[in-house]
């Protein structure tokens, strides 16, 4: 564990400007600790004072959080001009908030300072040494970012050096170069980030933003430059591109420069704790990030697909378990028998030798996929499709007649609003007939099928759904269009799930076949046998 | 414009093989001319002889293509051990595909020659100089792509080059360096490049993956160590983690290396084309994507919000316009009151000095979007909070009495399967009862609104549902969640388009209040007063 290097999380403060996330006290709570597990030395939790949302969250991490291996950090802005730092209500509100750590963000582009700011080179400089040294004074850590660095530097080196200077001279720990427009390519951040280490031999950080595409290799560039502290956040959540994904630095890090940057060994638990992020940002998870992201590791191609089967680390660039994550085998349509077979293996079938079977199962995935499925995620659809081809018929516990849903609404009166659905089944060798209610057609269906069912097979009471995304494709046609549903179901005795896949006109339709494979797919898999 | 620098497009062959993605026919010979007109100057439309689809497309193509900026590349493999290219079945596939330009992919890895190809390194070679010589007698133009380049080079560089050689000598006027696994990081890139360089002065070209998140960077590293020639996809499409996104390094290199590559001045159509394309591959847009994303020129903080009044340029890394991409405010709950004015200013309303306006409207936000609301993209939305905090009272056209939906499915018996709506309500003075029929109960909710307003309003004729788009919120809950739809309607007389955004326990009551949004903002827009 490298202790003179610092991973620096801004998930928090930068992350969290990203358009379409609005995070929480509870969220905020939530996250750091997870945060702490990865194993990052910092947290940057906030702006105290300027957004009351943090203030509080300050307030509440002071006697709710527990960190064992960050540090929490309060960010905020250097002294307003003209003011003594003391008597600056923003610099108190930072001390206010009881972090053992504060990061100042500064300006040190001089045409900021002048048209934005609208002060001086001479009085920004000085709010930077006052600020600084006033929270030292007072037993803090301080970092200074140095908003627009690269930028400012390109224009007047002088000045964007001075301020890092004044920071350094004052106290600060470490000035953090930041590419706040994120427009610099890793030729430049080298060149600059060289050029500022022969100038000062303070600590340097980065902190890039991705508007060109280079925030991670910028992130590097600035390391190998001499660069000790890296900024970013999970996933790379930011304003506009985002900021750097903090996980592919560090895992790039990690894995590529052999270093050891992340407490108790994080590495492995980067996928885990990168998807849990995304549930509690709600952002849906871009399935192409590096490393973590559920495409990462996904073979698809034939070619690779027969390849892979003889020797994975010829077509991986790094081993999926050291980061938390798995290699799939994609089953489409683009896959040959190869995949399909591969696929079986992962599921616990050996297909091998049984070539008309794969066959067929090839066949059948390719007319699937072109009415809207999709297997890549719906692992237990594919296995219900492979049981059918394995046994000549479909898995069948009951037999439906007939469903109807109704949805009413009348505005301002809420005794009306409300889904009924109905099915007609025959289950366990008699006709059942069940109505459940729901705040939606989908609840209402969900709760009607477990109610026609679970007199006979009492399992489903433990099956609960989890996850329901809804995709409309075809999206030229508006509501006219074809619609995917995808159902995640837990068992909740045996803390396994599964994912299922149904296509239809509508949602509802689509729902209830996803519903429908889900129950089948969980019976089978506990072993029921079929009581119709 | 540079001709002495290929930008190349492997979107239709290697995009392809992105999760999720699958291309008809159809879809290549639509989307092969938007690269066209993006000004790339190869277009790889896929694998002849080895992909049936494939095949097809390039005779379709060589009929019914007229490409004016672009040559269409055939892609496929070298020889077989021990075939003569001309007895080769898929070189002759290659030179039956009609394309001016072949690329062959090759082995120049030891290791998988060895171990995936289970031939000779010098087997190899001989097959690499006679498919190429081969086909250069054909007149062909011939690009190598050089696969697992880059591996191969540190394990053994003598090889690695070797086959570089092999294809320069036999008449290839480009040797693409792979780094098939997207393992490497940019000064591994350019110290191999470099290194290159010096055994062998034919053209080189660079074709990365994004495994480490540096796929666009190490396309710059190696443009910068001397390649002329980049190949990558639009939307950095591709398999695992994706290829390098053309459409970021090609605006790298010509904004920030004042680079001009696209013919036509492609640039300012960037993000035309990539939403265009978007559409096609029916791939969910990533908002972050560099240049070309929805959030790439959104500001979201309150600070800048206020300081961008001042100065845009002094927040953006480039200028949007350049590359047909715009700067949008967004309005949300960690936006202040500048960004409320400054985006009522894009929308048309002048509200300086309006303040307490401006803080009641930057309340209705922050608690609509705590209900789940989303303003960012629902312009149409925002624009009637707006209206009525400013008009004292929403804009109304008609009162709702009540609707209701109903669906039913009997499996096995299409006559039963349908959804119809029922809605009551107060339009033009009368009490108007309507029902409509669709595939889903949001279509049926959507004709029976419309067939009640029309008689009154018929103008919303005119207006039509481009997109709808579902989403689930607080996923924990399964089918029981807060549901937010976003619709998006184009009015066909003035061609312009509008979002609106509903919230609901379910789909229908979401879609209910998006639809009805739309219709009224609508209406609005076109100036159409109330006849209620």
């Amino acid at each position: 564990m490298d202790n003179t290097f610092d991973v620096y999380d801004t998930t928090l403060r930068d992350g969290a400007q990203q358009e379409g996330m609005n995070l929480s006290v509870a969220d905020k709570l939530i996250i750091a600790p997870l945060l702490d597990e990865l194993g990052v030395g910092f947290i940057e939790g906030g702006w105290p004072g300027a957004i009351p949302k943090d203030t509080e969250f300050f307030k509440r991490a002071d006697k709710e959080l527990d960190l064992v291996n960050a540090e929490l950090v309060a960010f905020g802005s250097t002294r307003k001009a003209g003011v003594r730092a003391a008597e600056d209500t923003q610099v108190r509100a930072l001390l206010d908030s009881e972090a053992p750590v504060v990061t100042l963000v500064a300006k040190s582009d001089i045409r900021h300072v002048e048209r934005a700011l609208r002060t001086t080179g001479e009085e920004n400089l000085a709010m930077i040494a006052d600020t600084v040294s006033y929270l030292r004074g007072q037993g803090r850590r301080v970092v200074l970012d140095a908003e627009h660095f690269f930028d400012g530097f390109r224009y007047d080196p002088d000045y964007a050096v001075a301020c890092a200077v004044a920071a350094f001279e004052a106290g600060a720990e470490t000035v953090v170069l930041c590419d706040t427009n994120g427009g610099m390519i890793p030729d430049w951040v080298h060149e600059i980030v060289t050029s500022v280490r022969e100038r000062t031999d303070g600590r340097l950080g980065m902190h890039a933003h991705n508007d060109s595409g280079c925030a991670v290799a910028n992130t590097l560039a600035a390391v190998s430059a001499g660069a000790v502290h890296v900024q970013g956040t999970v996933n790379g959540y930011g304003e506009r591109t985002g900021n750097a994904d903090l996980l592919t630095v560090v895992a790039n890090l990690e894995l590529k420069h052999g270093r050891s940057l992340l407490a108790g060994g994080g590495l492995k638990e980067m996928t885990r704790i990168s998807h849990a992020i995304s549930e509690l940002t709600n952002i849906t998870p871009f399935a192409r990030q590096p490393y973590v992201g559920a495409s990462a590791f996904a073979h698809k191609a034939g070619l690779h697909a027969s390849a892979i089967k003889v020797d994975p680390d010829m077509y991986q660039h790094a081993d999926p378990l050291a980061v938390g994550n798995d290699m799939r085998m994609l089953v489409s349509d683009m896959a040959g028998r190869a995949s399909i077979e591969l696929k079986g293996r992962e599921l616990g079938y050996d297909l091998t030798g049984r070539g008309e079977l794969l066959s067929r199962m090839t066949t059948r995935v390719k007319d699937a996929e072109a009415q809207g499925y999709t297997y890549d995620a719906a692992d237990a659809s594919f296995e219900l499709l492979l049981r059918e081809e394995l046994d000549g018929a479909r898995p069948s516990f009951w037999t439906t007649e007939s469903w109807r849903v109704f949805v009413e609404t009348v505005p301002g009166d809420p005794t009306v609003a409300g889904s009924e659905a109905t099915v007609k089944m025959h289950v366990g060798g008699e006709r059942v007939i069940a109505t459940g209610e729901g705040n939606g057609p989908v609840n209402a269906l969900d709760h009607a099928l477990r109610k026609a069912v679970s007199p006979t097979y009492p399992e489903v009471d433990r099956f609960e759904l989890i996850d329901f995304k809804v995709r409309i494709l075809d999206t030229d046609h508006g509501t006219d269009a074809t619609t995917r549903v995808l159902v995640e179901t837990m068992d909740t005795h045996a803390e396994t799930t599964w994912m299922t896949v149904g296509v239809g006109p509508n949602v509802v339709e689509a729902s209830w076949e996803a519903l429908v494979d889900s129950l089948v797919f969980g019976l089978l898999r506990a072993g029921v046998a079929s009581r119709s």
